[in-house]
């Protein structure tokens, strides 16, 4: 039989493996039969020489079995769910779970927190009092069933091998690889018992890809690899230059969110979400064009329906649904201080790394995996991209514990809003859509 | 400061470290800042990407620096050593050693053991009852001062760092790295406190290279390496596709190095020997040209002094200094089974892998670093390379423990040897010399 070292030679060389190769090595791996440097060096010449789509796929399938595979088949319908790559500002997940619910599509939700300047549904969801992530697979499956979605994080269950290999890619210089964050993303999705997917991939300073044609290679695959592992899926490209929304902070995004269903939220966000949603009702069944799925998403808003979907979904998370109706009683910062204009003209554009960045040192993020998050911290812009400002004027208020630490931060964030002599001309927020 | 995780990214992207960078991943590793799967997943960038010529000075001085680097400087002369990339048969060094000492040039010689088809000067040396091969630095520089040459295997205390390394490599499919090869190499050389350096880079079947284009690319590195780094530096590309000289196995192999100093070896085995002398010679300072060393290394042999240096040699190692003048007294296998051709003609080539192979697996050498070697067993070739056979004539003896051995090993042996219609043209043992 082929050794390890052998396996990792052909890739190195720019060779294939087989399916069944790959599969034995996610195997050995996971029994310690493989050590780390060698699965390291193997990531190291994935990166470098890449994996074609059956390769991809097996990479898939393998750290999917890995682990636990819900299976959601006693529940009526097509299980739907949504992936974005990530962007700051990015809150998208809180109020499209309960309107995609709300319209009669199932979305069982595995998500992340966040890391480096992105934020995480999962931190912004622990920013509503008593509300619980770390709902077991049997309890997810449950609630999905009675609610009709459920949105937990990433359990030992799910994907292990993905868990292990994505700490070992994390270290080495081996993330940024098409191929393996296809499977990373995939293997946790599939893993979740859905029968479709809807991929936000987004695009720009504020996000994790910055790269048009590198996002759009991530989203083909994407698409063309979850097709090849029996799922229909559909990707967006979204821009993603500036925040999402006004709002950059746990609670604050929370608010956001409650926002939409409420019909008082930014432009953009609203845009996103309602894009998102229609892909999702349309995968779901719900209806048969792009129009009806849109009429269904808002006519949930409209009459409230996808508000009440949130209570209920806060209270089978064991959190306060009051805070829905009541977003006040969201956590909220002593401090609030506002960064002005110096100059006059209009916000051209506004740096979504560096106000991602500057939320993190606020408190609002963490730059290593073990460290807890402020849920009260955050930024709000108040100048949005468009906006006319003269000197003095706020551009945003900074939400914190205390002024020394808005003191540290305002500069950065003053230099994030670029103020240019004419308007900007206006830009799409999807890019593209890719369906396979 | 830059992170482990950022230089790793530099190399993936085909950039150039510093040798202050490179310094320090040496020294993070060895204080276990750097983790295993760091350095293999850089190893593997170094791979695929390369290192210029500065990146590889750097590396080799940092492993180099790992450990203890030797001082002979209070032994008077220029200290040259040689290095032989290994080939099935070359037993060179054990006569080249005496030669090039009684010609006055002293030699510290830090050398390995077998490993795969290729054998090893530790285990050729152990096959003379008593000699010991541990000796530690302090002794080799006084062995050194005392006879003008010494040969041990690395200790713990020579470049540390390479050790590791090298280790990590072997499991992860990094070994064939010209750069990480030169670094190794050199850095475990330089380590001994030597003046200068004879490179032996064999190419063909039998020898670690098989491809002329990749050896030259060593040697050139090597020299261009090693120059740079302070020393002077001679290479010689020689053919090995059959293996040198007639005996594969170690005390067969001792015994023909032997015949060396006693003017009754093969021709092949006496013009690599002669022609890595005279190198050493002249970089030593001994001869000031090529003629004049050749003739100094000729007239050595000649006299016995190098034979009664060797004796010297194996005494200052514990061993017995009798089987020099009475070869017969090394271990010899109880039984000899000879392999005879079954068709006539030429021989046209002889596979020096194979017979390697044949040899490892009659147990003269070892599949893992931790097996021991049965000194007596070996293949004697009795047809060598242009000699006319007829069917029944014998093309080699096998040297074994048990008749069942050599019959289990005897159709290998057979298949190694190709039989042409007409005499082979003859082939230059030495193909290329290059110098800085």
């Amino acid at each position: 039989m082929t050794s390890i070292v052998e396996l990792i030679a052909r890739k190195r060389d720019g060779g294939e493996l087989t399916a069944e190769e790959i599969h034995r090595v996610i195997r050995e791996f996971g029994a310690g039969q493989m050590a780390d440097y060698q699965m390291s060096a193997l990531l190291m010449a994935v990166f470098l020489k890449g994996m074609t789509d059956a390769e991809t796929v097996a990479l898939t399938e393998a750290m999917l079995r890995s682990g636990r595979v819900i299976d959601l088949g006693h529940i009526p319908g097509i299980k739907v769910d949504k992936h974005s790559t990530g962007g700051v500002g990015d809150k998208v997940s809180l109020s499209l779970v309960p309107i995609v619910a709300a319209c009669g599509v199932p979305v069982p939700m595995v998500s992340g927190r966040g890391l480096g300047h992105t934020g995480g549904t999962l931190d912004k969801l622990e920013a509503i009092p008593g509300f619980r992530v770390d709902l077991d697979v049997d309890k997810f499956a449950r609630i999905i069933g009675e609610i009709g979605g459920c949105m937990i994080g990433q359990t030992a269950e799910i994907a292990p091998a993905d868990k292990r290999i994505y700490a070992l890619r994390d270290v080495t210089a081996t993330v940024e690889s098409v191929s393996l964050i296809t499977a990373s993303i995939l293997s946790k999705k599939l893993a979740e018992g859905i029968d479709a997917l809807v991929l936000d991939v987004k695009v720009g300073r504020g996000a994790f890809m910055k790269d048009l044609e590198r996002a759009r290679t991530l989203a083909t695959a994407l698409v063309r690899v979850g097709t090849r592992a029996g799922k229909r899926v559909v990707a967006l490209l979204t821009r993603m230059e500036e925040p999402l929304g006004r709002t950059v902070g746990n609670a604050l995004e929370t608010r956001e969110a409650i926002d939409v269903l409420y019909e008082r939220a930014p432009a953009d966000l609203v845009e996103c979400t309602e894009a998102l949603a229609v892909e999702m009702v349309r995968l779901g069944g719900r209806a048969a064009t792009q129009q009806e799925a849109l009429d269904k998403v808002r006519e949930v808003i409209r009459n409230r329906s996808a508000a009440r979907k949130m209570e209920a979904l806060i209270l089978a998370h064991g959190g306060d649904p009051s805070v829905v109706e009541h977003p006040e009683r969201l956590p909220q910062a002593p401090e609030i201080m506002t960064v002005t204009a110096s100059s006059d003209g209009w916000i051209g554009a506004i740096d979504g790394l560096e106000i991602g960045l500057s939320a993190v040192a606020m408190g609002a993020g963490r730059t290593r995996a073990d460290q807890a998050v402020d849920p009260a911290v955050g930024i709000v812009v108040r100048a949005p991209l468009g906006a006319r400002v003269e000197p003095g004027a706020p551009l945003a208020d900074l939400h914190v514990r205390t002024r020394e630490q808005a003191e540290l931060i305002q500069a950065r964030v003053r230099a994030a809003f670029r103020i240019d002599p004419q308007a900007p001309a206006p830009k799409p927020l999807v890019i593209e859509r890719i369906e396979s």
